[in-house]
């Protein structure tokens, strides 16, 4: 059988573009004993695959090889199985590619129960809602009273981040990108306050929505907001740094804050990324569930339509063009 | 019976000044049960200094109020007691402010073995040996076979820090002022490599001294040396921030280093101040009292002469111009 996929042949500069993926198309194998044949429904697109083309960058983990099939998550149903463990229909999750169906062995993927949406796997029990409880839950220790500030808080971690600190009892601000990206935090995901950060009166804003300092600072984005933020930290504040995506598509990154606040106000800053936690994976997967089970957490895809759309598609998570989780629906 | 005393005045602005204190002479008092009547013989000078007489910095501890003696740690030896604890002849030390005399109940207090000289007191286990222990082994959690750079290594924490990483087995690179700096560190103290932070190859000298990366950073100047270092850590790596001195005389204090990098490297930095961890001095002095007893320790201590010359000396300490750990003999 003939399907496509789509393969990295070249280095990303400054803005992923069309040239550094080609297209093929491809013969699926006669299956090798425990091999199994996935057709995938739905490929998550990240932030963090920019970093993942990137062989320049002595990142998290390796690059994506030229000539390899483009790194993504996603969910695919199990078509033919001489796996032991899965069976034809089983539903995963795990790392599939840019890619319509794929030969596995099955290590890395996890069985999805049947009643779960696509969408919801992708949203909320994938790499964002990984992301979001392993840096606010593992790694920020947040307690019920204190204030958290979110950046990107539209964004697929972000949204997760907030509604996770809203489920602890934390007061969660969230800057965003847009009214209505606003308006969807605080009225539907129930944020404390959303903050547009192109606002002119952004500084006076977040002040007027800390009134007692900030205690966390969960920041995917860079810029403006993480120097207000900063000077804003409570002594013994921690700041998670997922992510940075205003530095993303540049060559000169923004300074960042001076460190004397550091050690007036005993901070702690650390970054994290998920490859160092997979160990964790099941547990938190447990948990996720549990909040999603419990009404707790919302979520809202955007979707694509048909693998090839990955290529132009991508670059609306740095342009904030999407809204909600990006994926594409094959 | 009268003696001299330092009061704070006014607060600094950019610099300290001799109008911001005002020497006046007092008289001892008679004892109240519990008190006792301490000579103090050798008083320490400080950066942290000039944080205590800031108001308007909302600090780790409370400042100095105006008309307030000046807060400082020193030795003194008791020489009246009607305190249970302490007899006369007892050498104490402990947070005895700018002054010749002083009253005390003997709370926060700790009395000396006779044969440590005050010198070795202030310089090991006091406020700089203590915070050095505190922020490298605590907070920095350093493994045998790492390399930790430590800026200011000449001062009077970055001295202990280096020591210390050196008795725990670690390649330790430090950066100070002055070639003759460089060579008391590398020649008396056992630094692998010291390096002039004002040198025009500082970053190929950094380079070649951290050929394996950085594992740690112990900040205690800010400066190029902080972004410099910052580039070249390791996944995974510690950066302890302790002091800024390079920021401590502005008003503009220095952007840092952008955040990509903490997500790259997964980093931790993290800022500290010792009144946090009182609890533990016993515990701390227990070990540093073991590594100066081995032999793992030297000193060296710049002394000034009378209680009055605090106040023009305290400013060698942002100008780079004392060689060792500044105190003054009374």
């Amino acid at each position: 059988m003939q399907y496509k996929a789509i393969k990295l042949v070249k280095r990303p500069g400054l803005t992923i573009t069309p040239d550094l993926f080609e297209t093929v198309t491809l013969e699926t194998p006669e299956l090798d004993d425990q091999q199994m044949l996935l057709k995938q429904t739905h490929m998550s697109l990240d932030p963090a695959m920019k970093g993942w083309m990137s062989a320049d960058r002595n990142s998290y983990i390796p690059p994506v090889e030229l000539g390899e099939v483009m790194r993504s998550s996603g969910v695919a149903e199990v078509i033919e199985s001489r796996n032991d463990k899965f069976s034809v229909g089983d539903r995963v999750v795990g790392m599939i590619g840019w890619t319509e169906y794929a030969v596995s062995t099955g290590a890395g993927l996890q069985i999805l129960p049947p009643d779960v949406p696509a969408e919801a796997v992708l949203c909320v029990l994938s790499l964002p809602g990984l992301t979001a409880y392993q840096g606010l839950m593992e790694i920020g220790k947040p307690k019920a009273g204190e204030t958290l500030v979110v950046s990107g808080a539209a964004g697929s971690v972000g949204s997760m981040v907030g509604q996770i600190a809203k489920a602890e009892g934390l007061r969660v601000v969230g800057t965003a990108g847009s009214a209505e990206k606003c308006r969807w935090l605080e009225d539907e995901l129930g944020f404390d306050t959303a903050i547009n950060y192109k606002s002119d009166d952004l500084y006076k804003q977040l002040t007027a929505a800390t009134p007692d300092g900030v205690d966390l600072y969960f920041e995917n984005t860079g810029g403006p907001v993480q120097h207000m933020v900063y000077g804003r930290m409570n002594a013994h504040g921690r700041i998670i740094v997922c992510g940075m995506i205003a530095d993303y598509n540049t060559d000169k990154p923004a300074p960042g804050p001076n460190w004397l606040n550091m050690i007036r106000r005993r901070l702690t800053i650390q970054g994290f990324a998920m490859p160092d936690h997979w160990d964790n994976v099941p547990a938190m997967t447990e948990k996720l569930s549990a909040y999603l089970m419990g009404g707790k957490i919302k979520y809202r895809a955007h979707t694509l339509d048909g693998l090839e759309s990955a290529i132009e598609g991508i670059n609306l998570l740095f342009t904030g063009g999407n809204t909600g989780k990006l994926m594409v629906e094959l």
